[in-house]
């Protein structure tokens, strides 16, 4: 694509450089910004760098937040009795999105793929139980994804923690195998939330 | 959708400004980036706040440019006799991608449609009757949409160039009435300038 201006071409390669954006879309959306407010193009573009310079991840949860711990962390509302740990924090905001759930999350950040070199020293679970252990939580909740990487990570979980005395679930699989958490609809999610099943079950035929 | 940070919600409201674009694919660009450096999430910043403040238009043609007279206009490779008239930046983007057109341009900023009450006066329809005038040009080539608008602003610009010694032609109905002219092939598109006919041709019948 030749680009009359080398302004133009830098926005256009910098928008195509994101997943899913090709360079006619990347296009598009350089020249709506173009027509806008210089102020409304300023804040945009403020609002990445404070993103990604700003933001922290709770030091308890490790979900993404403004402050050392999270809202949901630091909650009284919520009961601190259940864990529900998830891969992303896309996870969360799609559990949060369902209303049926209340308790706290653990982001392990991942799950355990060989075949992406991700192990469990990669992801957030010697955290996880250490949590366990010192708060004496009563349940974990594992929302992983319905594919052999999530079951194999929901194990891993699982040895980790069956000597503890807290009750380890598994979300039910109202979700079909394979699809992500996060483009789920809220009412199946929820409802996998609702009906989860000891992950013991699970293991049995 | 709950998010756990403010700045993460700032960040994703913003990216779900831009035209195409909706919550779920601006979180998913927005926590992309956040993976990035802090340099890289920067460059990409300073290039949309650049583009906006610096970019100026051409003030012989009114393509984007980085300097007051465009490299289009100022190349001495050019054919100076041809204008082409096209509504759209975009528009003279995908005609250079077909390698076919070695003349000048013009960018109207758009098309003739009282629908969205743009009227003649709000595009650069003057300064191209001045530039034909001034320039002596001796062919304008009219590679408008194949729309009612596109051919309502085709005729308006024929009424106001006709007594000049120009030549007015419109470029070959090879792509599909209703058709963007970003999105057509690039075979189409060059054979539709290559086969370009006369405008009072298309006047009768």
């Amino acid at each position: 694509m030749n680009l009359s201006s080398k302004l133009l071409s830098d926005a256009v390669n910098e928008f195509a450089g994101l997943p899913g954006i090709g360079k006619k879309t990347a296009l598009r959306l350089v020249l709506h910004l173009l027509k806008q407010d210089a102020s409304k193009v300023s804040s945009f573009a403020d609002s990445l760098t404070k993103l990604r310079q700003e933001a922290i991840y709770c030091k308890q949860c490790f979900n993404l937040s403004d402050k050392e711990v999270c809202d949901i962390c630091s909650s009284s509302a919520r009961n601190k009795d259940q864990i529900c740990v998830v891969a992303d924090l896309r996870d969360i905001i799609a559990i949060e999105n369902t209303s049926q759930y209340n308790g706290l999350y653990h982001v392990l950040g991942g799950i355990i793929s060989p075949m992406d070199g991700i192990g469990p020293s990669d992801l957030n679970i010697d955290s996880l139980v250490t949590r366990i252990k010192e708060d004496n939580t009563k349940e974990i909740i594992l929302a992983l994804k319905g594919s052999m990487e999530g079951d194999t990570t929901a194990f891993y979980i699982y040895r980790k923690l069956k000597d503890f005395e807290c009750m380890i679930s598994i979300i039910a699989r109202g979700i079909s195998i394979g699809d992500e958490l996060e483009y789920a609809d809220e009412i199946s999610l929820g409802r996998s939330i609702m009906q989860r099943t000891p992950f013991e079950n699970t293991l049995k035929g």
